[in-house]
């Protein structure tokens, strides 16, 4: 689909069939096939498609001008479009190299959207696409939408009165949402961002409910094992932990939990699962599964006492819960022998199956779920809308989650997928519990 | 077991076997029976036996002076005894009339401890005892443990005074804690007050993990009927509605589930319920169960289209769930066919069974394990320690939550019942993650 | 309800309101009451109530004179009203001592059907009752019902002539079938005999899926425990083991098996169960359950290595799974806490918890749900239709299982309980299968 | 992997290392690469390694000429090296002219066997190549194990004369077994023959275990649908469609059931499952699956009604299910989206989601476990030696079930895997159940 040419896109000129040039990308001549994507895309994000209806009378972000930093995906086309058509105008950059659909992102360009952005991106192109979106003559940015905090950073970087205008900053990645709080606490931040990463839909989605599916189907693809009396461990039980074991208990696998939390450690006793301290049972299992968020949770001695054909991954949130660089040592062979899975050899020929070289397993060996994906997207859009709309004043500098409210409206756009219908409280109920009838329903720490 | 004769404890004069006589109840010859029944409860308590002991040295509450009023039972015995061990004196009265043990309370008479309590109180009975718990020429208490406020309410109404020695209340029930916020929000509250009851550990078994059970045990033990297959309704999708579906779903009912919030809505879709109002399968199912702390949720017009044979039953937080005095009409009969099971019957011969009158059907129809009160009894002591040894000024009058430290604690003084083995940071983790070796682990947030 | 006097049955005269007084009841002024409990019966059976409507052009029983012995409760009276109403005449005695239900006794001895039975028959009066039932001038039953072999015996041993006009006997319980096979094997069974015990719908029923449900509904009623957390060695993976494994595994439990049958260990490693030797897990448990069919399972060393408070318990067939006979002993002390619980104390102070001495726990302790006696007594009326009418030869005397399609036909009566509707093939789809439309659809081995 | 050339294994001249040359593969010098995999597979088949060892002694199979057609995996080289271990030789060609690993047969013909297969076979290469196996001067086959039965049909049509010589056929597939028990009933079969396929163990773990685990598998690696909330019909109540509904319930799906059977019917229900008529639930479901082994179960007009995005799959038998004819029609476009995933597009715009063509979607589209093979494989062996060591008339010409005994011979050998510890009867147990010590412990019909 579409020339493989070799060209670099900063080297081509290409317009849109509309004449437009203010963009950048690999090639526009793959816009219908793009647009298929994003129309396909659209089936399976009903909440956004909601969004547009409803904003059909008034246009709540007219005005804005949205400068935006996320993979470029189908998925984010209709983000996107959907931005446009409540009001804003928008310019985007990829916040990775590798992640763009190059014929999604043809499709936007020819639809008018200022694109800079391909698959295979250098470091140098990475931010020379990041500045193209920021740096116009005659155009500037009032509210930023960041995916890892990189445009945030170089804005701040090299733009930083561009600050004066802007609203707010929507963040969505636990990376960039720790470098806003660091510079909350330094004092440096200079105008309001929604932290979307914390909502509680986005959160229970990304992790328990999530997880609970791509455990399954990441073993799978990679190793074909069956589960049914595998005994496994799982190491932490926060909600991806939750979702792991849920699901492995449910395929029929004997699921070991360790902890360091007492409060977690007894709901996963009360759940049916043995609490055990790694060193317990690791000779025993045929799976360690790791969800800490911790580092060094398997380390070389415990390889070295796991059994001959023992799985090993990482469901965490990088790549430092298995100490993967204990195993490159002479003594021990890597044979890749699918991608994605090594075994290690160790003198004696035990092997040890080792998954995505200890990194997410999720990401690298099975696929997100669209309507996740829409669940991000849709708090993204309530976010800049809150942000861009918000009275002056009540928005410090500060970090802020997602009102309760908006969480709700999030998740009340995404009920029609389940043909799900909800209860409304008479005025009498409201009044006997105290709320409002259009919520918010439960307290901000509600999980 | 002992003697049943007619004469008002009040109107008897008692002494324990070392002539002691400050206490009133219905016999003290019934104390080996009740120490029997203390000593079996500490077998399942171990938490607060482990308290004692690590107390032998220190005595965390020598100097305390602990006026009590809670349910007087077994396990509140074996807290009772706990407190003493750590150098508290104790005074006790029952907070509700027919709730005591009468050999319990003999046991602690003759133990040496004033307790003011005997089944079958009268009302005024009932003030006698708490007044009597307090008002003792050359004693004063410095702290609280009550259980609905009714002690609180007492000391603030009689003897206001009694606050300036007071270091702190602790109050375990939904509607004490209810009373505590509001004189908080009336700038009325003159000590600092622990909310034991919205402690992550006693939220989590008093609703998700115990209602799992108890729903289960409240409909057999009333009903005989049999889940498989069963179609039910369940009516609110919090921690008790979870509890409820995860039960019946586990057993072969087919559940659907009502809610007001469409995160919970959300949820209960993601978990494998239909998300539907009420009045959509009304007449098609066997079973409605309440779980929503809201009023009039079963209303008479959802009755009358009931099927017949419909069992319906409240698990929420009180009894206006189903609204029950709509039933009190001519043309419907009602016929009590068990101990809290009454079938009400319509003129054309359809009946439906309602249990326990529409109040709490775990409270009236099942019982708490010992387990539960433990984590409670657990908690109230850790409070009163906190508030008892708390430098000046750590709190204002104002109404806490227990710290996640010592929440943390409750919860690994109860991992040993399972044998569970909790995982220990080491110090490159715990640096890792930004966090102590000892906790606290989590946000205070966290569920 | 009734009168309490001591007067025996077989000494008082008394007659129904049409003056008939062949039968020999407790009190015939009970009727009333024995009628609205036969009544609310009929609410829960609904395939008898389909079979009379059925029946009311032809009578399948015309001419069948019955004679039965089996409990007389409120179901068995809606068995013999459905019996009568297909046209056959019966006369009843009660397969027990102690099970009749005297008020249903005299509401079928007023709507004129000969019964003798009452609850609390002595030895003498138990073979009595058989005998009137049995021995009458002018009177020769052809079809016989019977409950555990008794009524069978009495006629082999008594009026061996009977059988010439006998058409066959239909047998329910395990002990019934068992002597028949014994005879069968001996050339001594003189008529054709239907084991409705062994019928894949009643085993199912009796034991997968009640057994999921009375094992938790056992050990609350009795002891109150709580599941989540606990561990269960589950002695026996057949239907019951099955039953009650995934009941507690669903309740928070963690379970292992043990087992002899390779096959069945297979099986339970695949559904997620540690499958282990007693003696592996035997200190270290919570709740010892068997159910094998087996003896000496749990003998006084295993017992002797409990831990303190564990508790014991029989799912499977009598009450020889656990040797209660071995804690007989002088060093041992009994404390009977409860109805069905008693505490075994060791020298040491440990204690086991033994339920029901060892018998069955399911039917000491638990209650059968009418849904599940629907079923049997469905099974037993078709069992004698298909004997009664079934032409010369096709039964030998033999015992029989129900024709596959007599069974698929009693699980069809029991679907619109559950508002279930069947497929029906297509011709051409029956073509396909080689089926016939009307069943049978499955092989007679299918479970 | 080994040299692409083009010529035809019949036209090559190939000698292994010893010289020998009596095989027909693709190329002898893959035979390093093939013996690697052969390895990797010995450790997930513990149970024919196992047979290997206890066979060191005596050779069960010394003297028997096997002649073999099967598909040619790294699997089915254990199973032949451990037929030659016991005593056996072997001459093997392939039952799929597509499905032979071209370096197995590589390394299996360096090591000796005679084999004839290669990946890419014609219509002619695939007789010639089972002839060359039967037909060989100086060698005739004793034993026949086939799966499909072709090689078993060849010889009934080319060699009829050799079967007197040949002491049994052991074959596995559900075709080639209704093939035997045609020939027997048309008086035919001049051997007897062993049903691999309707062993208890293959029979759970290729339908209930397996499926329960490719249903998710299968429909994630095409579709990336998430299970959460999804609404899903199964047609057909089976073990296949038990393992796939228990699978999607456990993962949060919301299952319906269609079934003919009402005794499958009323499991479902009891195992919490709305039993429905399709047309009841086409339009609302998300996902429809097929496991009938019936045909036109999906017909058009079901097809019709979906609803847009619908995904439709077959776990049945064969690919008549599904009536997919019936969408190749003008005003239906096919799309292809992915490998085995068609859009199917209506004239408004519907699309429905096709998977596999509607063939079975658990072979298309996931793969075997190592371990389910090993069951089979190792059925085979012992069926083998049964039918080769038989005293003379204890098998006629006719079609047999492996003794259940060997069935749990089979099951004991696959325990190890899962550390799983078998327990034995005492001889007084064995005698009060009258069993055998060593099985068998279940009637022939248990499942």
């Amino acid at each position: 689909v579409g020339s493989d040419d070799e060209t670099s896109p900063r080297d081509k000129q290409q317009k849109n069939s509309k004449g437009n040039s203010d963009f950048c990308i690999k090639n526009i001549k793959q816009a219908d096939f793009g647009r298929r994507e994003i129309e396909i895309a659209e089936q399976e994000m009903p909440a956004l498609m909601a969004l547009r209806k409803r904003a059909q009378g008034e246009k709540p972000l007219a005005g804005a001008k949205v400068v935006g930093c996320t993979h470029i995906t189908a998925q984010t086309a209709v983000l996107m479009e959907t931005l446009a058509a409540l009001g804003a105008q928008c310019r985007w950059a990829a916040c990775n190299i590798y992640s763009t659909q190059n014929e999604v992102a043809a499709a936007l360009a020819e639809g008018g959207f200022s694109v800079f952005a391909w698959k295979g991106e250098s470091e140098d192109d990475f931010w020379w696409c990041i500045d193209r979106c920021v740096n116009l003559e005659g155009w500037q940015p009032n509210m930023i939408l960041d995916d890892g905090g990189d445009l945030t950073h170089w804005i701040y970087k090299k733009y930083p009165n561009m600050f004066k205008k802007i609203k707010g900053i929507v963040e969505e990645s636990v990376t960039g949402v720790h470098r806003l709080y660091q510079l909350s606490k330094a004092g440096k931040l200079c105008v309001p961002a929604m932290n979307v990463n914390d909502s509680v839909t986005k959160q229970k989605f990304d992790n328990l409910y999530c997880c609970r599916e791509s455990i399954l189907d990441g073993l799978k693809r990679t190793t074909d094992v069956m589960f049914g009396g595998k005994q496994v461990v799982v190491c932490g039980y926060g909600e991806v932990g939750k979702g792991c074991c849920a699901a492995l208990k449910a395929m029929g696998s004997i699921v070991y939990v360790t902890e360091i939390d007492p409060i977690c450690a007894l709901q996963a006793c009360m759940d049916g699962f043995r609490l055990v301290k790694l060193s317990e049972v690791i000779r025993q299992v045929d799976i360690v599964i790791t969800c800490t968020g911790n580092k060094n949770v398997v380390v070389r001695d415990y390889l070295d006492r796991m059994k001959n054909g023992c799985i090993v991954c990482n469901m965490g949130h990088s790549n430092t819960e298995i100490d993967v660089a204990s195993l490159r040592t002479p003594e021990l062979t890597w044979e890749r022998v699918r991608s994605q899975v090594d075994h290690v050899i160790w003198p004696d020929g035990k092997r040890i199956v080792l998954l995505a070289e200890g990194r997410l397993l999720n990401l690298s060996c099975s696929t997100v779920p669209t309507f996740v994906l829409s669940i991000t997207a849709t708090t993204q859009a309530l976010a800049l809308i809150e942000l861009y709309n918000a009275p002056e004043g009540r928005y410090k500098q500060d970090v802020y989650l997602l009102p309760k409210k908006m969480d709700e409206y999030v998740a009340s756009l995404h009920l029609p997928t389940f043909d799900a219908h909800l209860t409304e409280l008479t005025d009498e109920q409201a009044k006997y519990l105290g709320l409002n009838k259009n919520g918010p329903f439960k307290p901000n720490y509600y999980r």
